[in-house]
């Protein structure tokens, strides 16, 4: 039985919706960041980063939504959801997902959060003026260079497909308009007609 | 036979010591960013990004260092650089690499990258000014939360260590005191004992 310490419309929903691939057990633990949840003792001794997602496991804690999901298409082999015995296939799946944490996230975050990187306000709104730009141009190099279609990967659906849908939902709110990435579009549609994507999305709101 | 596209000083270090340690064949090839190399035709088809580091193997193209390494250690079993037998070990791996990749490095780049995320000078100087803040915070939890001596991971020495030595390089430059961090800096000093990072920093120094 895993553990899912998330908030809803955050990168949590990349790693629920793998559980939900992977028919896993799994419990769901929200964090209500209006409570500053993320800082109680509690979660502290969860996640010391004071932040979600984190996955309690039967051997313990994992942190970072790459490593979270590659766990999980290791721990069910069976939902065949990444290709451990090639290892250049399975690299390629783990560097698409670095880079939507350390670039595309990244950029996307400094619409919310720049007091991450500085303590000025006039810094902060010009964080926010670039976002559109930013996570725009993220958006582009995937939709021209690395979606291969109808999946991340291709014909096979991997963990590379949630995190990208995922990231693919806040590109209204980011102020990218998805027709210019119409095969990132195209992709989150595809996302959204499928039950698991369905199911963890109406479990994030229920609770 | 890989060949590595690195830049003196940046990340690309990691999977240069990694390659080292795992006594693969490699060649070495310099970005020169003064000569803004890494926007060259030639080298955007490599990697689209423009960014190092990159891996070319006889698979094709590998970015994003938790997954060049991942590949590196996974490429040279008999080094044992990862336990891919023990998926939780590894997925504890993955989670540090993708600590550094998406907080810690990105928090090192606001002092020389903050164009990435704002455009107005005020802005990208108190960018700035947070680092030695931002950093400071990444590595001090990096101390007492995660390193667990006398590796990253304990007794094993694996693909984390390299990655944490090389952003640990920047410790003094982006401000933050290494007696603040005692035990990252003894990992620091205790990497620089070993031949193989000996080699690495030699052999990019030499070129």
């Amino acid at each position: 039985m895993f553990q899912l310490f998330y908030t809803p419309h955050t990168c949590s929903l990349a790693t629920h919706i793998a559980l939900v691939d992977a028919r896993a057990a799994y419990a769901l633990r929200r964090i209500d960041f209006s409570k500053t949840e993320q800082r109680s003792p509690e979660f502290l001794r969860i996640n010391p980063k004071a932040r979600v997602p984190a996955l309690l496991t039967p051997r313990g804690v994992l942190t970072e939504t790459p490593a979270m999901l590659a766990f999980v298409a290791h721990s069910y082999p069976e939902a065949a959801l990444t290709p451990f015995d090639d290892p250049f296939r399975f690299a390629e799946i783990q560097a698409f997902n670095s880079y939507l944490c350390s670039t595309v996230h990244v950029a996307h975050a400094h619409r919310m959060r720049g007091y991450r990187w500085a303590d000025d306000a006039g810094a902060i709104t010009a964080m926010q003026k670039k976002v559109p730009e930013s996570v725009g141009a993220c958006f582009e190099l995937i939709d021209r260079h690395i979606l291969r279609g109808p999946w991340v990967m291709g014909d096979a659906y991997t963990i590379a497909d949630p995190y990208l849908f995922t990231l693919a939902q806040w590109l209204e709110a980011d102020g990218v308009d998805p027709s210019l990435v119409p095969r990132v579009a195209e992709h989150r549609e595809r996302m959204l007609s499928r039950e698991s994507v369905k199911h963890a999305l109406a479990e994030e709101m229920a609770i």
